[in-house]
């Protein structure tokens, strides 16, 4: 018997006594399940870093009975009775077992392990046991839960995509494009938007303990916001609450947002922080309070982070509502500032493989610019959501500030949106005058310069207005210097004139 | 009455007291005027963010006379007696009255709010009741004072960024450029370079209290270092100070430098961040203090930031000084290493638009190198400011460190001079040959490739010399590795020969 | 007398005493050499953040025969007797002179001050008395300690750089190319890399205390991991250990790293930051402690940065091993995915200017991708370093998370290497056409397009995957777009066609 495994027998009875007193911040453990602990019991060894993660997240230190007991909106969990859960399982600590042998049923990666039914991949829906609510309405209304299958089924993103990262190779002297493989494909495009994941069957492995057998999953390890899971469900709660704390303190960060809001395409990230609420944010969020629910503006904290004005419950500092929590993401979202080609009002329906343009395009303008307005919020939902965003910007800024910034924002929209228009014009001449073929919309160098004005310089440009971020995002670093050389480069493609000046 | 308004007058008299109690970091509040409760009265509930955020900060907690019986480099605040702010003023907090009503007649934004003549836009010169020195030092020394109309009056300058900017469209089978649009203008170089706020009248709005007339500005918001505002004054204090803090530390922490001074332009944080110091300051940051004054180098910290270097009042560990504080920012900087388009010495003047080389262009240097001399500092200032820079290095670094790095420094700037020089002379070849008009310097291709060689690539080359930062802000990430590829494509343009080599 | 110098007389008693006992976090001071007090006599004052920061250092703090006491894992040295240090020097704190003075005999910088024979660069050689087993796993191990070499001593990559950094002019009506300077050198590659550092001679300065003769040092400063040192030693410890607390918490975390492992060819840091492992660095690292020896994974820190995967000694949290300490940081690498001009096995000898590909190239691969075998790892090495990675991997992910992953990357650098080949068919294409000549590889616009394939964007994605790291690093952000991009561009100008798709 192996020297590790050995300790194994012997520490499996100390563990638990023994982590939770040396670590300042822990709160008081929660009773265990009889499952949880044997999973503990080889996994404290095996695993210790998510182990002790886990203990010291409030997982490990609550129960739903306790979670229940919080009123109103201190209240982390949205069942509303402990006897949803079923059984013992709301009094004891959300372990281990409690969320990986969850609805075995309904887990295509359901197998047997030590005699439990135990699954691999935790999913939005097991997480609903405690969180129905939040689960709810990231399916119903997040366009995050919907983006494996809004690239995927959309032919104009999915030929984009496939442009990119298919595989090049030259074969009879010409420049051959084969599909992509899974591996770039999560690593690209599906790292952030999910993959699908698929059982594929069962292996053997030898690990310390045993021999035993584990699924096989294609397509993981993978976090993306809309993983399509082994048991039907969309998204990956651990992409913006990271295992195994499950921490309200990361999804509220910024951080944990940059892993896919990042320059070139979406430079939400790097707008934010070279913004003056980011700048107060790393110069003072050792003296915010990241873990109180509610989260009281003024008092916990006094700029905003990404989860402040997209996501968390908002109070003042005397608890009165500015803001609902909300996981659906859109209810403070009126226009769709990432360009498809152009800014547009937020979709209808999550699901963005539905739309079409006019022309029938799957996209949500045409190339004209006229947006598909059947598939787009009406402009009363606007005012609403855009209220919404307000209630949050007047935590701070008075009434005439913020009407002023979103005025100025809306003239920068239509300003970038023209230029757009131009290039878009542009590159139709070029694709009349047969300098690029419309089969292929992305594979020219010419198209690809088009591209780039629109998925990334325009982009770069509204989100450092919509955040009040780093004028440079808008002016010389992907911004508008680049927007015009650009355009400079399509117009003499065309053979066009620049008008005197 | 709303539920709202009843708690606002309920709240009215606890907030004060509730506030402190509960903040660990917060000093013993000072009293308050008057006028100062009045606005809390409201605010606290209608601005709650920058209310708690004010009363956490010294100007809650000090009054003019308890600043000023600290000692010699001790003080905070630069008069010399309280008498100087009149009346009962110097002996309350700094509060909202105080700087929102200060010096009314000068403020064309003054407008009549609850019976106070009210301005919204604090200014230097409002800021200068306690800080004089600090205000005239930045009007006089500092180019971010003139930083709008150092670009608004260069011809150069203005042309260059009218032609990023401009809306282009196209208009009868031309690509036609018209003039940027205020919003635009706002996001880009006058997010940094600071706006022309004007007071366009005054405006009903519905607030939750009441319907009441507020300013309408244009050019507003804007924090912007040069913003001239509506009081005639120049800058915005809250460009490094943001509000409602206005918190030393954060002027001393690198992050509020970032939002202007970022790549590819000026990339000083970007070089920063990735040097020595940088990972110092990154590392060991938590155990620093950034609020002492003076400044106590290898007490207070190990390593500098952007402040140390450039504005702080820096003693030694006995408190023996080592650089004075200046709100110039000019005292340590002798080149000036933002090519227009070669370095430079620092302008004597802070309003560069007076600036005429040579050829009668409003630029420090002309295209062919030579500077205009009588408009920069001559030998001796340079001598006297290298040496109060170098007295803050030798805090840590040796003699012939210090002289050495200097010496490096100096070769590279001739080295990317002299690189300059050759696409400049390759760019005239081409305006000779036509392949681009002189009538606009900046719009045709290969006028943003030169462009670019200057104003990214050779500054990126610099900022990283100086600051003796990341190699690659030097080499590949807009550094050498793009100059040299720049200048083959200005070479092939005019179709000139490599050497051979 | 200046009035520093007596302060100076009146400090030299007092300093030694005030300053632990105003720092929080400083443990008691060990006795001093009678040398080191002279140095701090004067050097208290002269340098104060030096020798503040130093005294919070354990080395101020620690003897050789203190160190000795700490037990198994926990020892911070590896010498094992005292008397390996000799005399008295096992006794006293690590101090200035325990330092400079070392080794008088093998510095060519050895020059006369104050009575001692003092060095101004201290070296692996100089560390090595206390730490003997780091200075040889990185002499012999790393490529790092070889990086000067492995660069100056490479035709191919010194072609390059001298391409890249060399200076040029307009000559005669040609682009001529001179030599880079020493300046620029050390701004760009040889920052990183390391220069050779020469003693000149003595010079004369003036210093407030007194005039005294110091050491003239060609190609410093300079704090490169690959630096030839004044005693023939290579590196600076300093690189990543920055003067003059050396402390380990720095070198753990990830910014010491940032400063040469940056985009575009070396994105390691930009790739982890925006890592699910970065995110998690970033929220939680307040909480970690860096300090700790061993690195109790799990209870030390839940995410790893640099120095966990690659270098640090880590246990599980009852102090079972999981990864030995290394300096010579291939333990774990396997494969090499800085692609040259394709990734390749780990070299087997750090110094890799000796290696020679099939057709003479000193590179790893041939042009056509073909391993130069004989100089490279083999199967069996590289298993059991893929297996060593993967221990620290189980610590938090299970078995098939860690095979899926390496699997999926497995594919990647599969994928990525094909389309390198692609371009460089391309390449040898357009020199066969004589569109570019082959006597320089690298300057022309054309030859530029097809190293940043293989520098800058085939990097970029294999660091993407193998960290796990941000996806947009591998799509967008110098990833398979600009991948895409440049082989459009490359094939344009061969004139070859796209296959239809």
């Amino acid at each position: 018997m192996s020297c590790r495994i050995t300790r194994f027998l012997v520490l499996t009875f100390l563990v638990a006594l023994i982590v939770p007193a040396t670590d300042s911040f822990a709160e008081a453990a929660a009773p265990l399940s009889e499952a949880t602990e044997e999973c503990l019991s080889c996994h404290s060894l095996f695993s210790p870093g998510v182990t002790l993660d886990w203990r010291r997240s409030r997982h490990a230190s609550n129960t739903v009975e306790t979670a229940l007991k919080r009123k109103d909106k201190e209240r982390r969990v949205s069942l509303t009775s402990v006897d949803e859960v079923g059984g013992i399982a709301g009094y004891v600590a959300v372990g281990c077992a409690e969320c990986h042998t969850a609805n075995p049923d309904s887990h295509e990666d359901t197998f047997l392990h030590n005699g439990y039914r135990v699954h691999v991949v935790v999913t939005p829906a097991d997480c609903a046991q405690c969180h129905p609510v939040e689960a709810k309405q990231y399916k119903a209304q997040n366009k995050m839960a919907h983006a494996h299958g809004n690239l995927r089924k959309n032919p104009f993103y999915h030929s984009l995509a496939e442009t990119v990262v298919g595989r090049r190779e030259i074969v009879g002297g010409t420049l051959k494009r084969s599909p992509s493989t899974l591996a770039t494909q999560m690593d690209t495009c599906y790292g952030c938007h999910g993959t699908q994941v698929k059982m594929v069957g069962l292996k053997e492995i030898e690990t310390e303990m045993d021999v035993m057998k584990v699924p096989v999953l294609e397509g993981w390890p993978n976090v993306g916001v809309g993983r399509v899971n082994p048991d039907g469900s969309l998204g990956s709660c651990s992409a913006c609450h990271p295992r195994h704390a499950f921490s309200i303190k990361v999804a509220r960060q910024p951080y944990v947002c940059s892993r896919c809001h990042l320059q070139p395409d979406v430079p939400a990230w790097n707008v934010y922080k070279e913004s003056k609420h980011g700048n107060l944010f790393n110069t003072m969020k050792e003296y915010w309070d990241f873990d109180a629910v509610p989260w009281r503006l003024g008092r916990d904290f006094h700029a905003p982070t990404c989860a402040t004005c997209h996501a968390s419950l908002i109070v003042d500092p005397e608890g009165a509502l500015i803001a609902e929590r909300t996981h659906g993401y859109g209810e403070r979202l009126w226009t769709r500032i990432f360009g498809l080609i152009y800014s547009h009002p937020q979709p209808i329906d999550p699901d963005t493989s539905k739309i079409r343009n006019k022309d029938g395009q799957p996209l949500p303008t045409a190339f004209d610019g006229e947006p598909a307005k059947r598939f787009l919020i009406n402009k009363a939902v606007q005012r609403e959501r855009k209220k919404a965003m307000q209630e949050v910007c007047h935590g701070c800024h008075s009434t005439m500030w913020v009407e002023k910034h979103f005025e100025k924002m809306d003239g920068t929209l239509a300003d970038v949106d023209k230029q757009v228009r131009a290039a878009t014009q542009l590159m139709g001449q070029a694709w009349r005058k047969g300098l690029a073929s419309r089969k292929n919309l992305f594979d020219e160098p010419i198209e690809i310069v088009w591209t780039e004005q629109w998925l990334f310089f325009a982009n770069s440009i509204r989100y450092a207005s919509a955040m009040a971020g780093a004028p440079d995002y808008a002016s010389f670093h992907n911004g508008w210097w680049q927007m015009q050389k650009a355009i400079q480069e399509l117009r003499k493609a065309v053979h066009m004139k620049n008008a005197a000046q």
